[in-house]
């Protein structure tokens, strides 16, 4: 028979909700918490190892609840009070996985391709940005995204909803800058710095071979570092009043740049 | 000498703080506001009308004032804690602006070039959202923003923030479906929708000519109207597990594209 929590004050329960609002205690832990059926099945398909279900029997099938039960996780029943105080969302179908926290380090990467396309972001803070970053890496299906100086936990809520859940579908790896550059030059992979300064226009560049496009903040740019060590730095041609995109939004337009040269093989 | 207030009692102040907070009294007056000197700026640039200044000495200098007084608006001293009840957030120069709203009825538009290239959005919701749009179309020139059945009110506070004061800097026209269509018909302009069925790769199409680019909702596409009047639908091939992309980032796609075959001109 399944263990049933129905009480918020139940010391798991609490231990979770602490996983949920601090990075700290993802940290220390190794855990995570994933929301929603959809988000969890993508967890699963990316290999992440779920410990635990929780799942509330109104909002939750059997039917749903088995997709989700491949690797034999721990199943709780939980009731509808324990779910809203451990959920981040409300229109999410009354199940949440605890899983395991990966390893994002460099030399776990494996290319996909012969000439792989990398997204390199540099300290990205803001987790909607980061989320639609990892939404467009993996509608362009690139090699890898890389996080340089990581500002903000990977595993925050904000990040998972916000990618709905492509940081799961996504192979990412975080490291220093100088870490990824020597990284990206040991693997004859060009660096492609969005840039202002002693730019070509993007579409002028030949992303067809082996090829990292770096992005920088919205506030400052690339540092220094990245700029020292750029292949060649690229722009987007502004043509209005405005010098500065979203940062999503440029790096959309500059993957799938390359994804068009490369005739979206 | 100027008017001073520095009470948030005052009758006038809580007018304002009205403007802020509901777009029906926005509607009723007239009249919205817009902080911070770069998108008051802005403002003036696309010939919005100011009314009136309120500026608070110690946070913004007589020479950053001054560069805002060209249409001769009521100027009136705050006190910082008459900003803060009317600021929308913490960061800017301690000037706000009441401002005249646009008329943006479609036949207000007046296109810049020969072949225009015009973005449309159905319905959108998420002021975020219309804000990086409306940054992406500044960043692209494009003869205008179309905005259909609007949802949200274009003065929400939101909106001019994440727009970063490029809902001034755009021709934006609101309509119906039916209407607008009706006038890009009636001028000749091709309509272009990104939907999933019956859609060609968006790089096979020329943009070359009078186009205009019409984005859905994130959840649920077009509507039939706008399917039915369709030129050609287009689709940015998704490689990853995801089926939909920020709507934000695909607009950016898509009209940077044809930037691209217009050779960014």
């Amino acid at each position: 028979m399944n263990k049933e929590i129905t009480s918020v004050q139940n010391a798991y329960i609490k231990e979770l909700f602490q996983l949920k609002e601090k990075s700290r205690e993802r940290k220390k832990s190794g855990l995570f918490l994933i929301e929603g059926a959809r988000e969890i099945g993508l967890a699963i398909k990316g290999n992440y190892h779920l410990e635990t279900l929780l799942y509330v029997p109104e909002l939750c099938s059997e039917a749903q609840l088995n997709n989700l039960t491949t690797q034999h996780p721990t199943i709780i029943e939980i009731s509808k009070e324990v779910y809203q105080k451990l959920a981040h969302r409300d229109t999410t179908e009354g199940v949440i996985a605890v899983a395991k926290i990966k390893s994002h380090d460099l030399n776990n990467i494996k290319f996909k391709s012969e000439f792989p396309l990398i997204l390199v972001a540099e300290a990205p803070e803001k987790p909607g940005n980061i989320g639609a970053i990892l939404r467009t890496a993996d509608a362009a299906n690139v090699d890898a995204v890389i996080i340089a100086n990581p500002k903000t936990d990977l595993y925050n809520p904000n990040i998972i909803r916000s990618s709905v859940g492509c940081l799961f579908t996504n192979q990412i790896a975080t490291g220093s800058t100088s870490d990824i550059i020597s990284f990206l030059k040991g693997h004859g992979i060009a660096i492609y710095c969005a840039a202002l300064q002693a730019s070509e226009v993007y579409t002028t560049q030949d992303f067809t071979k082996a090829s990292a496009i770096v992005m920088g903040t919205e506030a400052s740019g690339l540092s220094d570092a990245w700029l020292q060590q750029s292949t060649q730095n690229i722009i987007i041609p502004m043509q209005g009043e405005i010098d500065s995109m979203n940062v999503s939004v440029a790096a959309g337009i500059l993957i799938f740049e390359a994804r068009r040269q490369r005739n979206f093989k």
